[in-house]
């Protein structure tokens, strides 16, 4: 607890160097963190050994062990990480509405930084990087809290960021690192409002429960995607088994990726063929609604249970429906808000799932897999939030500000 | 419990429902509220009556029984509020912002409801009317908790909305009242995440901590305001005494309210007996630190903990510094980021007051007290939030919507 009061005052401090630091001068941080990620490859290197040796002993997942590699290319993709950050535009300062109020006052909303933000996160060292150089950017003071299995890793990376920050005349706890790992620290940080203004946790469910059930700090929630494909009952079917195929075969693993294809029973027959030749190249398991097996004889039988599950994996529910209304009712008690799609080639349906849809990201004739940072166009990415203050959908630098009004007068009292 | 988990899931049923409502629909719905408030005044002021002997033999505090009391004009007052919501834009539907990303994709921002909104309140039956009028107006469904003292006004109150919302095709449930009033309720309402996507509470200090404590819902904070003038080296005599005099007296009970002046040593020999002056009209007590004493002999020597304090009366705080830095830091460590005020001729010095204070509303020659919805021209408040996420500052109807991305493709795959 001590290690965090003193880190959350410290930061505080930095928060308010922050605030105020030129946009140049925080380009100049972020190169120069570039710059020294590439200098001090081989120190990280070794340090990233310590934890895969420690990992292996442990036997943890292999995914999980590919996660915590770091090899010369991933350390060389955080430097350029950095620099791209540097190259985007500013979002503090901007003033995104000014209007006069009836006493005269000239009020502008203004974004500035949201100050101390707290990070969670498990066993993946670049979101170190990556959390440090966005948080800079948009200057905020970050506390970084990663996984035990990637400490040693943390601690070399936050110090080659640490000593490019004081070359630039940064102090060095504009980004700190826990380096108490245990569990009951994380709790603790979770309490921790009186100096952290808003906790992101960025990892699986359970990390992400666990912080909107203790933490005191408001969160912004990442979380999981149960995506759906809906093919209407008038749709272009080559259209629809690509945009099917993308949305669940692209990258499974993903958020945006699809986990149930509901499909309008007018268009089961001719389109479930379809979709299961697609499928099939990619061995995607299917399980599927009775109507479903009719056409997709050697699928499994889908569970309730199976309608609510983000498989992450190359499996797929798929239920037929009988109208537009059963697919939206469908979606909006099964999904998870995250991003949902429609292909049809009815104007009328197509304006009714956007209305009526309740989720982050509703499309139209494309792929769930759009619902990025770097898709969307935002330069960047801190997460895709799920939740519905703040932030929703993929969350860009303007996501990591907050406003303040500044009020011009001229003696107006009320 | 029970009762908990029905009305949540009664509040998505309805918040389905208000979301793809038309304007002109909630329209009808707030105009038939204000009618039907006028028509039953009679029935609310007898139940109302029945609260008011229950607290008079708890001995309620005066201040308590004024606001709990119903009289004829308030209820007026409160049907007007309702025809009056009606009356202003609905945000719900607006895209505030709409491009074309790389691969084509038109990409939409569009306000949406937040869903179930959640508001714990004390004894003020006018807020039942005032946040389901909000609400309804944003297309979100609200479960409502107000103090005990105030159950049987609030249930009729809620009785006649529902009557309304009914006569025009509505579900009553739209708006829900929770009737069991007892603490553990209040807590347990507080962890129904699953059916409230945010919690807005509406009242004192303690209540607003409690909730901030328990909460696993998304919470908006309202909070305490101890607000600064600063009166700079350079400045407008005049203009600083009046915008002292308005901002700690015309209402010293509100949050926008100053507590705390501050006078730069350059001008508090000519200043401090001319904020004297007008502070000794209202018979202002003055808290103050040694160097204003020499100015303001029968003031009171402040302690460490009343620059800290929200008197929320007539008191007020003085302190001489030596420079702008030290008053911006004065109100950095002890303001509570709400209204901050800098009295200046000097162009730089109100520059470096708007960029280097961290509040929600940084001023410039005009008095604190503009800090409010209606001042700030969103013809409607439901608070004043002193948090950075999602809304800061005055909340107006804006602050009750989320987005969602609406997307239009043409068969696009990533």
């Amino acid at each position: 607890m001590e290690e965090l009061i003193l880190k959350g005052k410290e930061a505080k401090k930095a928060a308010r160097f922050l605030a105020t630091v030129s946009t140049k001068d925080k380009n100049a941080a972020l190169e120069k963190i570039g710059e020294l990620l590439l200098a001090k490859k081989q120190e990280i290197i070794n340090e990233n050994n310590k934890d895969l040796i420690a990992a292996r002993e442990k036997n943890i997942t292999k995914a999980m062990l590919d996660r915590l590699t770091l090899i010369d290319v991933r350390i060389e993709d955080m430097a350029k990480g950095a620099i791209e950050v540097a190259a985007l535009p500013d979002p503090v300062g901007e003033v995104i509405g000014m209007w006069k109020n009836k006493a005269g006052l000239q009020i502008g909303k203004q974004r500035v930084p949201l100050g101390v933000i707290g990070i969670i996160y498990e066993a993946r060292p670049n979101v170190t990087l990556d959390a440090a150089a966005l948080c800079l950017k948009t200057g905020n003071a970050v506390i970084l809290r990663g996984g035990s299995e990637a400490i040693n890793s943390n601690k070399a990376i936050v110090k080659v960021i640490g000593d490019a920050l004081e070359s630039v005349g940064f102090p060095r706890n504009c980004i700190q690192l826990v380096e108490d790992t245990s569990r009951e620290t994380a709790r603790e940080m979770m309490r921790l409002n009186e100096y952290i203004d808003v906790l992101i946790p960025r990892g699986g469910a359970g990390l992400i429960k666990s912080v909107v059930e203790n933490s005191n700090i408001p969160v912004i929630q990442t979380g999981v995607g149960n995506c759906h494909v809906y093919v209407d009952s008038e749709t272009d079917l080559e259209m629809a088994k690509n945009i099917l195929i993308n949305a669940k075969c692209s990258r499974p693993a993903v958020c945006n990726a699809c986990e149930t294809l509901l499909v309008h029973e007018k268009v089961a027959e001719v389109f479930l063929p379809l979709a299961y030749s697609g499928l099939k190249e990619y061995n995607v398991e299917i399980r599927a609604c009775d109507k479903t097996l009719k056409y997709i004889p050697d699928a499994v039988r889908a569970t309730e249970e199976d309608w609510d599950k983000e498989f992450s994996d190359y499996i797929i529910a798929i239920k037929v429906v009988d109208s537009i209304e059963e697919a939206i009712d469908h979606i909006n008690e099964h999904g998870t808000k995250h991003s949902e799609a429609i292909v049809t080639t009815n104007y009328f349906n197509s304006q009714k799932f956007l209305r009526e849809i309740d989720a982050a990201a509703v499309y139209v004739n494309a792929s769930t897999r759009f619902t990025d940072g770097f898709e969307f166009g935002f330069g960047a990415e801190i997460g895709i939030s799920t939740q519905k203050l703040h932030a929703r959908g993929p969350m860009g630098l303007n996501e990591l500000t907050t406003i303040k009004y500044i009020i011009y007068g001229e003696g107006q009292v009320r």
